[in-house]
């Protein structure tokens, strides 16, 4: 009986473990480093936490069952409502703003394509208690600090950010109906993986009315500029100011001023096209994409001031954004910025002569429980073929021991040294 | 709408991540300096993988699925099936023996009790490759590894071995069916989790004559002596040697004999009682107890010869062990042994003045670029409220600034050093 893992699973053999390791201890240190604390929430919770306010596109892709209790459950394909649910339960001891960072699994039952796994690893950063622009900047600053950690530079990657409200605000301002702006939504959300006609035919579909259309295209092509006065964009596009309207662009503007002061304004731009396809962002939001434009979006965040409230909380302003592994390792690997990971060994022991095998096994324990990383061949065979096992396993030191003396050899330099085994037994601790 | 965590899981707030954390390091830094590699499986497989081999208890556990293209998947009950798949797969260009660790998030539906969740992380250590009792040795040498890093010593648990060839064999010479062999087996392994009467009763549904279970109890009753040869325990027992015997004991003095050149013999003893309850266990096995025995087990495992092959491979020695982190966790607070695991900021930037806030943020972005651990306050305070939340969050300094002027403060020392911002901005990266 052969078996197979599950199409859009990975398997994480030890090459694989190692960039995986790499990737989330970057993002573990920059979590600390910006003053967030991690948490973690189960796998599997409750089916409706997902289907309450996530949106159809992630409930249709849950990985739910009936355990033995006829409980309705499902695998995590996010972490945001575990989130929500958590700080709701201690809302009133937690300290005030909640800065909280995780790096789940999730599991999506998405269809696998470049860049989307079934299963994979998401860095969430978020900030929970404070309405202030500020706080959606300092998410974002996180996130390019992340990149930043892992060699990215402003030449790899772009940040295009919008803000929900305004794009609302202009949809409703045409007189589109409050239920069919997630619709609208979510067509432009499409736009970027559609074919240009496509896209047009879908969004003439959910906004028949020309001038409607034709307005909000407008909007749309305002991308990559920083975002202009109220009455500027409103003029262009052809709607009347209102007052969240004008709100709306001065928190864009206030957000840009606050990138500006965490010193990566330069890594973003403003992009009226930016939606994110998640319903419960309520105002500014971001996505981070490779400079080619090739791959999907690495990471996607912005506010979500509803979600606690939904979910049985108070109402209480909240931000954040998560980053998934696929994307990144692609990008990664293809800019040249994975570096050697590999793990050498401290010492290799080997016995040079018969009879002292016993001696390498005490050695090795001794070794390993200092706190040397320490190995030695399974095989007794000859002091050269245990070398070049040494050297295989990336050892910087080989331990030759004949009888009761060692000689230590250094495998990079050559450098030999002989000394009595109880001497290397004693070495202080690493 | 209020929401719950299932029964079973566990929230990971802030302090439970830590801890989490600092266990979860301190096998990965074991794992690493006894030169295993670290892999990891996806969290669900074809649910058949964890069903054929496992053995009962497991497959009543799982949490199983169907997907909506109709595959039946399972989430893992434990990562053993999941290694053999992974190795098999690439059994010809894999170095061997294959040393390989991983710490998966594992599920089962088990009643919930002190020291059992329904999700848990499960350390595995596993050497695939090797026919040697000195592999069985190595392994448990890293479990007690393991526990010493944790700061647990040899009168704080006790690992207890045996052979299930050894029981086996008795039993086969008993008269025991092989089909009954597992049953027996079964019962067994409840033993010290059954009061002595009900334990007395199951056994004798299962092994009805009185000389077979009379003969098996005075086997069982050779608790916490070293093995004895062969010939002895067959007398003492009431069976004749047989050669199988004979082998599995010399395969038990040996382990001894390579336990006590690890440094680790102390730490063990010789346990006709111990069976595992996992079908594919095929020699040596082990169980790691808390010495008052208040616990369930903290750690399992022993040789798996026959699972590869099981699995669709050849037939491979192989030899592993698994530990879970709750009945650890319990046993490292009830012993007092776990430490500050706070984490520190290394500044905490104040505005002294009004309208220097712009400049606290410039701070902020340039020392967590360079690495330091940097946060401020949300609120617009005065310095001694800010102070205030510099000390609760543990920060090492705060820097205060007013205008281009700031005052680095130490918390611990109160020394205080005034300096321009630039010169902040500076700072060599840590």
């Amino acid at each position: 009986m052969k078996f197979q893992s599950v199409k859009g699973t990975r398997d994480f053999y030890p090459d694989d473990m190692r960039l995986r390791n790499w990737i989330v201890d970057a993002w573990r240190k920059v979590s600390l480093r910006n003053g967030f604390e991690e948490f973690d929430a189960p796998i599997f919770e409750y089916l409706d936490l997902f289907t309450i306010k996530s949106g159809e596109e992630i409930a249709e892709q849950l990985f739910s069952f009936t355990d033995r209790g006829g409980r309705d459950l499902a695998i995590r394909p996010e972490i945001t409502p575990s989130l929500a649910r958590m700080v709701n339960a201690r809302i009133n001891s937690l300290p005030r703003p909640i800065k909280w960072f995780s790096i789940p699994r999730c599991c999506r039952a998405e269809k696998p394509q470049k860049g989307r796994a079934r299963e994979f690893f998401q860095w969430n950063i978020d900030l929970i208690g404070s309405d202030d622009v500020l706080a959606d900047a300092e998410c974002l600053f996180v996130a390019i600090d992340g990149l930043r950690e892992l060699g990215l530079t402003k030449d790899d990657v772009v940040v295009r950010f919008s803000s929900r409200v305004l794009l609302t605000e202009v949809l409703r301002n045409f007189g589109v109906s409050e239920e069919d702006i997630p619709r609208v939504m979510g067509v432009i959300d499409k736009r970027s993986r559609l074919p240009e006609d496509t896209f047009e035919k879908l969004l003439t579909d959910t906004l028949p009315d020309d001038d409607a259309r034709m307005g909000t295209l407008r909007f749309l092509n305002m991308q990559r500029i920083q975002a202009e006065p109220a009455e500027s964009i409103a003029a262009k596009v052809g709607v009347k100011v209102t007052q969240p309207m004008v709100e709306a662009v001065g928190r864009l503007r206030t957000f840009h001023k606050e990138l500006q002061a965490f010193g990566v304004d330069d890594w973003c731009c403003y992009d009226t096209g930016i939606v994110r396809n998640l319903a419960y962002y309520t105002g500014i939001v971001y996505e981070i994409f490779d400079r080619d434009e090739s791959l999907r979006a690495i990471a996607g965040g912005g506010r979500y001031d509803n979600l606690l409230e939904v979910l049985g909380g108070p109402k209480i302003g909240a931000t954040g954004f998560g980053m998934g592994d696929p994307v990144l390792g692609i990008l990664l690997s293809e800019k040249g910025k994975i570096p050697d990971l590999a793990q050498p060994l401290d010492f290799f022991v080997i016995d040079g002569t018969d009879g002292t095998f016993e001696n390498v096994i005490r050695t090795v324990g001794a070794l390993r429980a200092k706190g040397y990383s320490t190995d030695f061949s399974y095989k007794r065979q000859s002091v050269g073929k245990q070398l070049k096992e040494a050297n295989r396993r990336g050892a910087r030191k080989a331990a030759i021991i004949r009888g009761n003396m060692v000689a230590v050899k250094d495998l990079m330099t050559g450098e030999q040294e002989e000394r009595p085994v109880e001497d290397l037994l004693n070495v202080p601790g690493k």
